[in-house]
C-alpha cells in the first residue's frame, strides 16, 4: 500500500514543502520509504529513500527539491523490495524527462517485462512494477508524433497503459517542463482524488490518495478521479479530465480503505470513512444481539449480551468501538493506553531476537478490566498474534470474560492489488471456523462482521456504487484474470522473501 | 521535564536495551534529548545526543552500552539549553565514576555553581544544574573517609545533596563497578517509583519517574521512593533504603502530573492518574451544570446545558472527556482525527516562517459538527494559541456553538520545580478573567475546574497527601524559598531564550 | 579535467573495487567529484558524489558497486558545475540502459542541447555537455533497426557522435548487459588507452586515460585509442575497434598533459612524459646559458649562470629540475619539504576568510637558501599567485638571487577542450612581458621554455605526432570552430562562476 | 607515536583553526586519530575521533572549538587501541577542569593504574596510558592547598608525575580558565618544543612535537622544552619555565626520530634532521666504499662499486639519497612514482582479503632501471615486506642488479618509549646476519649503515648530547627499568592484539 500525491499550479510557493506535509498526512498508507520529485525550472530534483517521511527528508533536501509543481510517494514495506532503489517516484529521461508514483500493483508485469525488453529496448533497473508502469507510459508517449498537444498525447498514452496493463493502479506523474498528470485503474480499485485551491496567485490543484491530504493543505475537494480516468493539470491552473470511455461508470473500490487503510477523516468515491465506521460498530453491535440470541447467551450481569464495557483497541478500533458501544447500550472506556514512542528492538550480541511484545505498545489499566466482560473492537484480524497477545494481556489485567469483535469479516484470500498481506496459510481464518480461531486467539466469544452488512455500510455512503473488491474476504477478483496459477506465484514470492528476509536478519 | 530511570540486578540480560525500552515509554516527559550511561564492566558506556530515544539510539550505539547497570534520561525542550552538551546522563571520573541523571529544577544554584568553584575547585561545563548536582554529590561523597561501606557513603553524599541544595529533584545515579542509587527532593515534588523483576537469574531492580515503564518490562511496582529518600541498589540485587529523617511524612506532589504530564496509566504516589483524570470529567460537568444554572444558561435542544456532544481534545483530553459526557449524559465523540506523522516546518530559501498550523496535526469531521453545540474538552490551556486555532477549526467545520472545557484551572504562575512554562506574561490566563480568556480564544463558552475541585480528584486516590505543589494555578511555591526577585529572574531568562531561539532561527 | 576508465572481461573479479582502485590511481586528473557505474547482472549500480575517490566510497557502496564490468571518473573542479549532480557517470534507461564518463569538453553544447530537445525530445537534467555526449549517443543508438548486431549499432552511434558533436571527449560508455565502449574525438585531444590483462578465467580490458591504471592493476598497454577510433568490449573478453575514417591519422595531443597535467610515469601516443619532462629540463638547461649570454650575466660566484644550487617546486617540477641540474652542472637539491596533509582552511564565525597560505603547504630548509642564488623549477606558471609567494618564502629563507624557470612557455589564452583556466585577465603572462612577469612575482630572473623547443621534447617520443596542441600557449585551437564570440562566452561564463562562488562563500 | 601541541596567548585568533593547522603539519605522526579541546571561556570543547585530521573536523566541529587557548592530538596506531575512546585529548573535571594529550608511553602504568584505584579512588574508563598520567596529574594537583599561586601548583604537580611515572613523555596540558602547560620525562626522549609569536593584540606561545609546526603558523622557534621540563604559558602571554633538578643535563632523544619519525625540516634539540640525513646519506655511501673493498666488489661498469644509479624509496629516503648519491658521484634519479591517492582495499562479499600491494602505492618508471646496477635508498628496514616488494618491482622494470641501503642499522629491538613496532620476531634482522636479510628481500647487495655513524650524523647536529635512545638498534634502554619481564610482556600484548585485529577483520 501507498500514498500518491501531486501539485502544480500558478502560485509561486514552492512543491516541495506542500508534498512534505502531504506525504505526512498520507503517511499511515506507508511508512516504509518516501520520495518527492520536482520539476526546478526544468532540472528534475528528486529525493527518495527508506524510512518514515520526517526521516526521510533534512532541510537540506528540501532546498533541492524547489520549483512549483511535483509528485510525491510513501511506500509501505512490500514482500521482496527491501531496498531504497526500489522507492518512489521513478525517472527516465525521454521522452520529455518524466517522474511516476503508483499505488496498486499490476498482475501482467512478467509479459510487460519481456514486452519492454525486447520491443521497446527499455533497461528496467529494479523489480518494481511502478518502474515497469512508468515504462510503459514513456515508451506510448514517445510513440506520439512530435506536434501532438501535450494533454492530449498524455491521455492517448494513458489509453495505451490501461489497453497494456492489468491490475490495480493509481499513478500520478509528472512531465518536465510541463505539468502533472493523473490516472486510475478502468475498476478504480484504488483511491484518487483530485483539489483545487484559489489563491492571489491564481489557481492551484493538487492530486492525492486520501482527501485529508486537500483538508491539511487548504485544498478543496473537487472530485474523485473516475476509474479509468485520466487527469492532466499545469502550472498556468488549467485542469484537463479525460474521462474513461465507459461512461459514468461506478467504480469497484478496495473495501479495506474502509475498514482499516484510510484515515477516517477521509471522503473516498463519495463514502465518508468515518460514518461507515460508525455503521460498522452498529451492525456490529447487531450482529452480537442476534448472535447471542442464536448461541442462547445468558446476561449473568443484567448487561447487553453480558457485556460490562465495549473498548476499542487503539487507534483504528475507535470508531467503531464507539457506535458499537452506544448502540450496545453499554459504557465505551479506553482500557488499553498506546505507547507512542514505541521503538525498535536491539539486539545486543550473542543474544536471540526477542519476540516483538505487544506489552511495549498497549498498557492496560487495570481498573477497567477487573471482574468485567470487556468488549474489544478491532477493525480486522488477520495473522492473529497482535489480538492473542492483547486477550492474554486483558485476561491479566483482570478481565473475567472476553469478546473479541472485528469489524471485518475473517480475512481468507491475498492480496493482489496493492496491499501487502500474508500468505494464506499465515492468516489464522484460513481453514479454519470461527470458533477454531476463537480457540486459538484465547477469545472466550469472538463475533466477525457478517461481509453482507460491511458492504452494506460502505454502500450506504454511495448507493451508486454496485460493487466492492472484497477479495480478501470472498477470494472474488474483480479484474477477473487471477488464476490459481497467479496465486501460487504470490505465494512463492512471498514465502521467498521471507525467508530472505529470515536470513538477512540472522 | 524530564524522565529518568536506573536498572541493576543479577540478571544477564544487557541493561542498555532495557534502557532503551524504558526510555521509550517515558518519552512523553521528554522529547528533546536522551541518553544512556552503562557501567560495562568498570568501563563507563555513555550516549546522548539531542532527538527522540529512536532517533538518539542506533544499533551501534546499543553495542557500545553494554553490561548489566545503568542509567537513562530523557529531556523536554527547556528555556535556555538547545545544546547536546546538556543532554543527561552527566559524568563525573572522581570519585569512583560517577554519572547521574536528573528530572526537576535547583533554586539555588547561582550559589552552589560559586560553592563548587570556590571551595571545591571542580569545573562545571554546562549551564545545566543537574551538572551542578552530580558534581555536589561527587563532592560529598569524596569528603567520605576511605573504607566507609559504599551504601552508606552514598546515602551520606545524599544528606549532603539534600543539606545544600534547594528546589525539586529526582535522581538516578549509577556508582562505576558497584551499583545505582535514587533520590528524591524532600518535599517529593517530581515523582519516583520502584520496581522489582525476579528472573531465574536472581532479583533485579529498576527507578523510574514513572510506573508504566515498570509495567512495561515486567517489573513490579514495589512503592514510590519516598520524600526526601535515598535508594541503593546493586548487581547482587539488594535494595537499600534510608527514608529521609522526617518520617513518615507524605509528599507534596506536582499536581500538573496528574492533570497532563503523566501517562494516564501510571500510578504516583499511590494515585491512579487515569481514575483521577475521571473524577476530573466528572467535576467538570458537575461545573457546567452549576455554572449553566448560575448564568442562567437555557438548553435551546432539550440537551443537558444545550451540549449535543462531547469531544476531546486528543489525545491527553480523552479521559476526561469520556467520563465528563458520561455524567452530563450527553454523547461522546472523537470529532477530530490527529495525524500521528506531522513533521518539522520546513522553511525554503526566501521564505517567512511558515506559522505552526494547528490543522496539521487536528483534522475535523465536519458531521460531527455540524449545527451542533459542541463540548470540547481540554488537559488544560497554557499559551492559548493552539485552542484558538482548534475553536476556529470547529465553527469551521460547522459547529453552532462552542463550549470550551479545561480540566485544569488558569494557569497563571510559572513553574519552577523543572517544568518548561512560558513566561507570565505569555499565559492567556495571566491579568484575564475567564470571561476575557473566552473572549480572546474564541470560545461562546469557557469552563475551568476549580482547583479545590481539581486537587479532591488527586487527593481521593490517596488520602493521606495532605498538600499538593499547585504552584502554577496558585502561586504558592511549597519549597517556601521563591521570592519576587527569583521569579524576575526567571522570567528574563526565558525571555533571553527566546529571544536567542528567535536571532538562530532568522 | 577528467579521468576515466572502463573495465570488462571474463575474469569473475567484482568491477567496484578495480574501477576504484584505477580511480585512485587517476586521482591527480581530477579532485572534485568521483563516480563508478557497474552492470550487477543487468541491473545499473551507480555511486557518486563529490570529493576525493577516498571519500567518496565507502565499503557499503562498494558491496552494491557488483557484477564483472562498469566505468568510472573523477573530476577536477570546473567553473559552474559545483553540485554533485554533474557528477558522472550519467546514465539513461532508453535504449538498453547507458551509463558514460566523459573527459574534455564540447565546443557546440548550446546547439546540442537545443535539438535534443527540440528534435529528440530528451530531458536533460544539468549544465553538463558530458549529458549532452550520452544523450546524443543515446538518441543515434536508439534510430539503429532493431536486429543491428550490437557492436556495429554502437560504432554507428559513435559515427554519429563524431558527426554532431565538436570539442575534446575521451569517453568511456557502459551498455548494461552487453559491454563497454570507448570513443575519442576526431583529432585525439584528450588521451586514451587500452589495456589486456589475462587471468586464468580469461582475458580482460581496462581503457583509462593513462596507462598508470592499467600497471597499477596489472593490465599490459596495448595502444592508444586513436584519433577518433570507437573500441567495443565485452564480458567474453572480445575488443573490436574500428578506427575513424582518416586511416592513420596521427593524433593531436594536448601538450599540457606533458607538462603537467599528466602523472611522469604515463605513455601517452607513445611519448613517456618522464623522458619528455627530463628533456625539457635540459632544454630548459641550455636556454638560461643562452639567455645568461644574451642578457650579459655574469656568474660572480664561478657557477653556471651564477646559480648555486636547483631545487625542484614539488611535486610536479621534480623530473626537470633533476635533468636541468644535470645538463647545468649545479647541485640538485630538495629545499622545500611539502606538507601532504594540509587540509581545509576554516572559517571561524565573524572572521574574515584567511588567504590561503603557501606557507602551510610548503616549508623551507633555511640551509639550503642561506646566501645562495636559487634555480626554483616550475612545471608553469598561471595566475602566479603561488609563486610569488614561494619566492618570498625563499628570501626569507635566506636566498640571495632567486632564478624562476617554467618547464611551459608563458600561458596566454583559455582553455576550451576541457582543462579548467582562469580566465584571460587572470592569467599572469597576458598582456605582460617575461620581464614584467618577473618583476610581478619578484623573481631576480625568470626564465620561460620557448614553444619550440617544449614541442620538440613531446615529439621526440613519438616523431609521428605533426601537431599537439599548444593553444593556452599560442592561441591556436586545432579543431578550428573557435572564434572570438565563443572564448567571449567562456570569459562571461568563468566570470559568473567566480561571482556566484564569491557571493556563496559569504 | 603521537604529535601534539598547544597554545595560547593574548591575540584575539581561534585557538579551534590554529590547532587543527599545526596538527595537519604533525600529522605525519599520527594518522590513526586526532583531537582537539579548547578552552570557550571556561567551558570546555572538544572533538576527537577516529581519522586523519582532516577528516576528523568538520566546518560544524570547528564552529565549536571557540576560545583562545587549547590543546590537539594526533595519534598512530597503537597495538590494543583500535577504539576512538581512546583518541586524545583526555579530560577530567576536577580539580579546575584539566585536558591532556601525551606522546610517548609509560613502562610502569600497572602499578599507577592500582595506585589510581586504590588509594586516588579516580575511575580509568580506557586502557590508555594517558588517560593514567592525566589522572596522576589531577590527584597531584588537587592536593595543592587552595591559594597556591596556579603555576606553582601545576609545577609541583608536574614534580609529582615525575617521582610517580616512568617511561617517556611529553605532554601538552589545559587548565581551563587559566592556561597551558607542558612537560618533558627526565630524559627528554621524546622531542617537545616551544614557539612564540608577536602580534598586535599581544604574545602568543606555541608548544609542539616539532618546530615544523612553528614555523607553518609563523611562530618562533624559542627553544626545546628541555629534559624534566615544566613549561607554564597562559593568555596575558607569560611563559613560566621550571628546568628539572637535574640543571643544565644534555637530553637523551630518540634517535629513531631523526632517522624517520621526524619531518626533515624540523629542529629537534638543536639538531637539524635535514641535516643529519644529508649526513646519513654521506656515511652510507663511505660505507658502501668500505664494503666493496672489504667483500672485494668489482665495479664492472666503470662507475663507483658499479652503480649505475641511486634512487630514493620516496618519500622518507629522498634526503639521504641525494647526499649517497653526490658523495658516490652516481647521478640522482627518481625512478619510482608514489601515487599520493592510495586508497583503503575493499573486500567485496565472499571474496578472501587481498594482500596489500606496494605496486598500487609506487610505479617504476622502466627507463630509470633498464639493464643497470640501482642503489636503493631506504630510510630503514623493519618488517622487510615492503622493501621485497620493492626489489621485486625494480627487478620487473629491467634492474640488472638491486643495491639496497637502509640509512639506519639493523632494526632488532621493540621499542618501549611509544613507538609502535611489530613484535620481535617479527623483525626480519631479528636473529638474521645482513646476508640472510639480503637473501630474504631479494637484494643483491644489502648495505646498513652502522649504528656509530648514525650516532655521529645525528650528534654533529649538537655535540652536547652525550646519548641517544637506540634502543630499537642496540637494545639498551636508557630508563634503566625495562627487564626481560617487561619486554615479555610488550610481547605477547602485541600479539594479542595482532590476533584480536585479525579475528575483527574477518
Amino acid at each position: 500500500m501507498c500514498g500518491i500525491v501531486a501539485i502544480t499550479g500558478s502560485s509561486n510557493a514552492a512543491a516541495g514543502p506542500q508534498l512534505y506535509d502531504a506525504l505526512s498526512v498520507l503517511q499511515h498508507r506507508g511508512q516504509d520509504a518516501a520520495g518527492i520529485a520536482t520539476d526546478d525550472h526544468g532540472r528534475l530534483a528528486l529525493r527518495k529513500d527508506n524510512g518514515l517521511v520526517a526521516d526521510v527528508f533534512r532541510q537540506k533536501h528540501m532546498n533541492r527539491l524547489a520549483g512549483g509543481q511535483g509528485i510525491g510517494h510513501c511506500r509501505y514495506p512490500t514482500a521482496g523490495c527491501p531496498s531504497n532503489a526500489e522507492a518512489q517516484p521513478f525517472y527516465v529521461n525521454a521522452p520529455y524527462g518524466l517522474a511516476l508514483a503508483h499505488n496498486g500493483n499490476l498482475t501482467n508485469t512478467a509479459e510487460l517485462v519481456e514486452d519492454l525488453r525486447q520491443s521497446d529496448r527499455r533497461h528496467l533497473n529494479t523489480t518494481s512494477d511502478s518502474e515497469v508502469l512508468l515504462n510503459i507510459f514513456a515508451h506510448e508517449l514517445q510513440q506520439k508524433p512530435a506536434g501532438t498537444p501535450l494533454a492530449d498525447a498524455v491521455f492517448d498514452a494513458c489509453d495505451g497503459v490501461r489497453r497494456r496493463c492489468r491490475g490495480a493502479y493509481a499513478v500520478t506523474g509528472l512531465v518536465m517542463g510541463h505539468g502533472v498528470f493523473a490516472l486510475r485503474d478502468p475498476l478504480g480499485i484504488r483511491p484518487l482524488v483530485i483539489g483545487r485551491r484559489e489563491t492571489l496567485q491564481g489557481v492551484e490543484h493538487m492530486i492525492a490518495s486520501e482527501s485529508v491530504a486537500l483538508d491539511a493543505l487548504g485544498f478543496e475537494l473537487l472530485d474523485d478521479v473516475g476509474p479509468g480516468e485520466a487527469v492532466w493539470a499545469d502550472a498556468a491552473g488549467q485542469l484537463v479530465r479525460r474521462p474513461s470511455g465507459a461512461a459514468h461508470r461506478p467504480p469497484v473500490p478496495c473495501i479495506f480503505e474502509h475498514v482499516y487503510l484510510a484515515r477516517p477523516d477521509s471522503m473516498m468515491d463519495g463514502v465518508s470513512v468515518y460514518k461507515a465506521r460508525l455503521r460498522m460498530g452498529e451492525k456490529l453491535a447487531d450482529k452480537v444481539f442476534r448472535e447471542a440470541s442464536r448461541l442462547g447467551i445468558q446476561s449473568d450481569n443484567g448487561k447487553p449480551a453480558g457485556i460490562d464495557v465495549v473498548m476499542p483497541i487503539p487507534d483504528s478500533g475507535r470508531t467503531a468501538a464507539l457506535s458499537m458501544a452506544a448502540r450496545l447500550g453499554v459504557p465505551y472506556r479506553e482500557g488499553f493506553i498506546k505507547n507512542r514512542y514505541v521503538g525498535r528492538t536491539f539486539i545486543m550480541p550473542g543474544q536471540a531476537e526477542r519476540r516483538k511484545s505487544v506489552r511495549k505498545k498497549l498498557n492496560p489499566i487495570p481498573l477497567e478490566f477487573a471482574g468485567k466482560t470487556v468488549c474489544l473492537v478491532d477493525d480486522s484480524i488477520v495473522r492473529g498474534t497482535t489480538c492473542t497477545q492483547i486477550i492474554k494481556l486483558a485476561r491479566e489485567a483482570g478481565a473475567k470474560r472476553v469478546v473479541y469483535c472485528s469489524a471485518a469479516p475473517p480475512v481468507r484470500f491475498p492480496n493482489v492489488y496493492g496491499i501487502d498481506m500474508p500468505a494464506p496459510e499465515e492468516l489464522i481464518a484460513h481453514g479454519r471456523t470461527t470458533e477454531q480461531v476463537a480457540e486459538e486467539i484465547g477469545a472466550d466469544w469472538l463475533v466477525y462482521q457478517d461481509l453482507a452488512d460491511l458492504v452494506a455500510c460502505s454502500r450506504e455512503g454511495n448507493p451508486q456504487i454496485e460493487r466492492f473488491d472484497c477479495s480478501v474476504f470472498d477470494g472474488v477478483y474483480p479484474t477477473g484474470d487471477i488464476d490459481a496459477g497467479y496465486l501460487e506465484g504470490v505465494r512463492e514470492k512471498r514465502n521467498d522473501a521471507a525467508q530472505t528476509a529470515a536470513l538477512a536478519s540472522r
